[in-house]
């Protein structure tokens, strides 16, 4: 059997106000749910200040390790908004005002357009604009690297515009096996389980739902039927320790 | 006058469950909170998968980087809570048996206690226990790494319990001028605003309320002189565009 592709995949949050604490991040969340569909497996995300040294290095470290970079954040008209810039600097291309862009903030715009908002019309050379549905601020992608806003309503567009254009492999899998018992009694069962089964990645999460304690026991993989089997031998290792277990798909 | 000691942090979150889209991580936002109150900016944040090499190069270069680093999940009873061992990895150390952490969840599980139970007790050489006032599994220090669970109630209550005892600098103060004009209106004016003042962060927030546009300007430094008159040339600003700003401490 020849080697399947694993497709990888790393989000930028370019934001000093998730890191002051200013806004709760949503869009990763977002984005995981949505690589996962697309059998694009989420490796890493890392939320760095609105500094350009920080964004050059970060994308660069990233893009060379995976397929797929989103960025979030930073591509507005004001002076914090640096995501183009530093991406046409970490490619070592020059920042272009692109073309279309102008044109669609020309025609938002009218006569009320000014240099503040034709900021938004630059684009690396060699980027391609994303589509925005709902405001105006195009995004863009420069090779593997896809730069998207920050505000969630509008990302979430716009990701969903080219989301399906995108390469993947076959999706992960998960099924649940939700049990109202301690984690520390299955652990010595579930290690177990784990060993026997390489191609699936088994968590353990534990819950308090109505003063009971519980564990959610997540199985994931791209092989339908180790999924299966793995979730079987849960759901027994539970059955064994008296309890009747819950199993259902998805991770919960 | 002397140079003043900036303090700086990373937190690392270790999750898998974070990464598939199964949650969405609410610690970060807590911490960073917190931090900011003592004088202490955050400065990255990485989620990273229950990976025992990429923990090990993670904490390895944050720490290397940042006064303090802070870490959550996978600190419970079962083979994806490998945090523990994998600090023990990145510092060299081994990897021992706490007797007052074995003494605590004797006494809290009795003659329940458990192998899987007695590996929480797991704390790398030279770890000092942090208190967990809600359950029992105990979180540590070792030098400038925080390692603290997942569960966002549980990991609350540890954080609250140590914070104040982490040495900060001045804490950067916020104050926000929230107006309802496009963001691109006054993008030129604020930018040379930001140019007068190095001491101050200057950031733009758009927003949508009530189907208006709007921006939220927000100040951050730890010099209040400073805050105080960047705000006041962003609020004059906004008054010339015609406009009457609102301003308040804080973020928004």
């Amino acid at each position: 059997m020849s080697e399947e592709k694993v497709y990888t995949a790393a989000i930028v949050v370019i934001g000093n106000e998730v890191l002051s604490g200013r806004v709760q991040d949503l869009n990763v969340n977002y984005l995981a749910l949505g690589l996962k569909d697309l059998g694009i497996r989420l490796r890493e995300v890392r939320i760095i200040p609105d500094v350009k040294a920080t964004i050059v290095d970060t994308v660069n470290t990233l893009r060379a390790l995976h397929d797929y970079v989103f960025t979030t954040g930073g591509i507005g008209p004001t002076h914090d908004d640096i995501t183009a810039e530093s991406i046409a600097a970490a490619f070592d291309v020059a920042l272009e005002r692109n073309p279309r862009a102008t044109a669609m903030l020309e025609q938002y715009y009218g006569d009320r357009i000014n240099e503040g908002r034709l900021r938004m019309a630059n684009v690396p050379a060699g980027g391609e604009l994303l589509d925005n549905p709902v405001s105006f601020a195009p995004g863009f992608r420069l090779h593997n690297v896809y730069v998207l806003p920050g505000v969630p309503r509008i990302m979430q567009a716009m990701f969903d515009t080219f989301k399906h254009r995108l390469a993947g492999g076959r999706p992960q899998r998960s099924r649940t096996v939700t049990a109202f018992i301690g984690e520390s009694l299955v652990a010595a069962g579930l290690a177990a389980i784990q060993d026997r089964f390489a191609d699936v990645e088994i968590g353990s999460y534990p819950f308090v739902r109505n003063e009971r304690f519980g564990c959610a026991l997540v199985s994931r993989s791209v092989d339908e039927a180790s999924l299966a089997r793995a979730t079987e031998a849960i759901a027994e290792l539970v059955r064994a320790l008296g309890v009747e277990p819950q199993i259902s798909d998805g991770e919960s």
